[in-house]
């Protein structure tokens, strides 16, 4: 019953808004009782900090299995934590989008909790930066801190426009994302004026 | 007084949400009457509606400039871009948080009107990726579309995080970024095999 609740109300939270979806709806559309509701939930307030903490929870077991992986590269976690993210558009997207749009209105105790997970999530991240950098895989000179922004700017925006069932697979973006991330967009040789002129050792060269 | 009761209500969507916000509030706060502010607006939601186009219409214009530049090359717009949306966070936040969270209460022919220049922001940037391309800045294997949405997620997401006043300022942000999205965080040689012992003519080298 919880999880049914909580499964409507996401419905409901990112169609209509939390402040315009009333209890009553809530248990109307599953065909239970206002009684019914509180004795899971204290309030609506604290059924939207339950799918705010399940959303979070989910993300957070999922990124510990990646970063914990002793079999894996630095480079190899990134693209994990990476396609994690966007697969979970497709099963995740609207409790995605109710976290972001309505946390404000959650009391400040649930906040505190929301925000401590988030903190967590990103600082994981960072730390997967800080190692990358460590063992040489990523650029000694990187800003762990504001790279791990970027990073999380790549995906979590994908939330807002990317359509899984689109031309573009998860797979896919995951593949133009981490080639992003790890080589940028500039051509090699661009701007690196005499560098193409004074690489001698190209054997099988042409003549002229 | 149309600008006044649009700033004062920046302030008051931003704080309290649009729906929680009534024209009363709006009008007391700037002790205008309710009739002064019909006289502007049919209605709250043409005031959101203003409201989102001034935001966007701002940031097309100063996009427009950037990339009309004959002076500049690819690479320099796209710096300039990014330094422009990290800037706005300092002027424009409040206005950015309504529109990405208060989109969904627009009317039809508004929100249409909106998701245009969205659009159009969003093209044109792409654009300047596919130039990038055309003239060699850029890698010829970039997947333009996605790589636009790629650097949006970058810098908007900013808007959720940066402080403007905080340890690092907006240069050294368009910095970071800027050198993140030209040449990734890849070390150069990382995974590379064979590429330094195989690369001769470096003058001046070492014996040892």
């Amino acid at each position: 019953m919880k999880e049914k609740l909580r499964e409507v109300a996401i419905e409901l939270f990112e169609r209509k808004g939390f402040k315009e979806t009333s209890v009553q709806e809530i248990v109307e559309a599953i065909g239970a009782t206002k009684g019914a509701f509180y004795y899971y939930y204290k309030s609506k307030e604290e059924l939207l900090c339950d799918i705010c903490v399940s959303y979070l929870d989910d993300l957070l077991r999922q990124q510990a299995c990646i970063v914990q992986d002793p079999e894996k590269s630095c480079t190899e976690k990134l693209r994990a934590i990476v396609h994690m993210v966007i697969c979970n558009i497709r099963t995740r997207k609207k409790s995605a989008r109710i976290f972001f749009r309505e946390m404000r209105h959650l009391a400040d105790d649930h906040l505190a909790e929301i925000r401590a997970k988030r903190r967590l999530f990103r600082k994981r991240y960072e730390q997967l930066v800080r190692e990358g950098i460590a063992r040489g895989e990523f650029k000694p000179s990187l800003h762990a801190e504001m790279i791990t922004f970027g990073l999380l700017g790549i995906t979590n925006w994908s939330y807002y426009w990317f359509r899984p069932d689109g031309g573009i697979s998860e797979e896919e973006l995951t593949d133009i994302f981490v080639d992003f991330i790890l080589h940028g967009i500039k051509a090699p040789r661009a701007g690196e004026s005499g560098r193409n002129e004074a690489e001698p050792g190209n054997s099988g060269g042409q003549t002229e």
